[in-house]
C-alpha cells in the first residue's frame, strides 16, 4: 500500500492528484502546516520535515512532479504517462520539472517574505522580484505550450499536474489575476477534471478525520 | 543535430554532462552570462533568455534536469538510466528532481543577493535564510542516500549529474566547506568521471573559438 504523507493544498497535493488519476490504492496521512514545527514526530518518517512524503515498499521520495511521473510510469502508462518514442516526451519532461524547479519554487519566496515570515523578517525588494521572475517565466512557458491545450503530447498527462499546481499557488500568493489570460483558462480546464475533485475532496475528508484527532493518530506508522 | 545553448559552468553543464556521459553528436552554442543581457539575439531562440536551451528536431526544451532525463531515455537507456521496473527507479527520479528544484534553486537567491545584484539592492537575510536552507536540505538528502555510492540504483546515472551540478555550485556560492563529508566525497569521486572531464574541456574550447568571435557567430541558427 503507497503511503502519501500531505498537507492541504500544499505541493504534496501534486502526488495526490496523480494518485486519484492512477487509481491506485493508498493511504493519506495529513499533517498540520508546516509539519517540522506541528507535527515533530514526522520528522522520524521524514527527517527533511518537508511534504510530500511517499513511501511505496522500499521506495521514499520527496519532490512531488517526481512522485507524479513514478507514479504515471509504475501504475498507469500512456495516456498519463508519455513513452519516450513519442514526440512529445521531451515536452513533458521539461514541464514536470518547470511547474516546480521554475513555476513554484519562486513563489513560495513571495509567500514566505511577504506572509509567512514575522514582519520584522518580511522583504518587499524579495517579493517583488520573485513575483515578477514567476510571471515572467510563465509568459516563457506559455510561448513553449504554442496554444495548445496540454503542456505535452497533446492529451492530459501528469506533466499538467505538475503546472497546475504551480497556477492554484498563484490563486494562494495573489498573483493569478496577472497570469497570462491562456494559462488562466488551461487551469480552470484542468480543474474540472474529475480526478481533481476526488483529490480535493480526499484530503477534506482526511483532514478532518486526522487533524482535529488526538495527537497520537498523526504518529508515524510503526 | 543537437544544439545546446549554453553559458560556462552554469546549470546547462548538466545537459553538456549529459551529453557527454551519452555520448551523442551535438553543437554547443556557447552565450555570454547573462545572455538575456548580453546576448539579446538570444531571445529569438528562446524567449526565456535562460539557459539551457536544449533543440533536438521539433523538440525544445529549458530545464537541465528534464535534459538530462531525456539524453538518457533517449539516446541511452540503463545504466545511465533507470527504468520503471528497477527498484532504484523512484530515488533516480526523486534525485533527478531534488538536484535543481531543492538544492540549486536555493543556492540562486544566495548568489544573487551577494553577488550579483548591486551592493544596495542586496539582502543578507535572505542569503542567510537560504544558504541553511541549501546545507539542510543537503544534509536530508544525505540521510537519504543513506551511505551509497550514488543516488540511485547502486549506479552512475544521469540522476547523479543533477546533484552534482548543486555541488559543484556550492563551490561558487562559497558553501561547500559546510556540506556533509559523504556528499563532498561524492561530488570529488563524481567529476574524476572521464565525462565530466570532456564536458569541461568542451566548453573551454567552444568559449575561446565562439566568445571572443565577432558576434555574428553567435547569433541564432536560421
Amino acid at each position: 500500500m503507497i503511503t502519501l504523507y500531505h498537507c492541504v493544498d500544499a505541493r504534496s497535493f501534486r502526488a495526490l492528484w496523480a494518485l486519484e488519476e492512477v487509481g491506485v490504492a493508498y493511504e493519506l496521512r495529513m499533517l498540520p502546516f508546516p509539519p517540522r514545527r506541528l507535527a515533530r514526530e514526522y520528522l522520524e518518517v521524514n527527517p527533511l520535515g518537508t511534504i510530500p512524503f511517499l513511501i511505496d515498499g522500499e521506495t521514499r521520495m520527496t519532490e512531488s512532479a517526481a512522485i507524479c511521473q513514478y507514479l504515471a510510469e509504475r501504475y498507469a502508462g500512456p495516456p498519463l504517462a508519455v513513452r519516450p518514442d513519442e514526440p512529445g516526451y521531451g515536452a513533458y519532461l521539461n514541464a514536470l520539472h518547470c511547474g516546480e524547479a521554475t513555476l513554484t519554487f519562486p513563489q513560495t519566496l513571495v509567500l514566505r517574505y511577504s506572509t509567512l515570515e514575522p514582519p520584522e523578517r518580511r522583504l518587499p525588494q524579495a517579493v517583488a522580484d520573485y513575483a515578477r521572475w514567476t510571471l515572467g517565466r510563465l509568459a516563457a512557458f506559455e510561448t513553449l505550450m504554442d496554444g495548445a491545450d496540454y503542456v505535452a503530447a497533446g492529451r492530459f498527462t501528469v506533466a499538467d499536474i505538475s503546472v497546475a499546481y504551480a497556477l492554484m499557488l498563484l490563486k494562494v500568493v495573489g498573483l493569478f489575476d496577472q497570469a497570462p489570460e491562456s494559462m488562466k483558462a488551461y487551469y480552470r480546464r484542468l480543474r474540472e477534471r474529475p480526478g481533481f475533485h476526488r483529490a480535493k475532496d480526499a484530503q477534506t475528508t482526511a483532514a478532518a478525520e486526522q487533524l482535529h484527532a488526538p495527537q497520537k493518530q498523526n504518529a508515524p506508522p510503526s
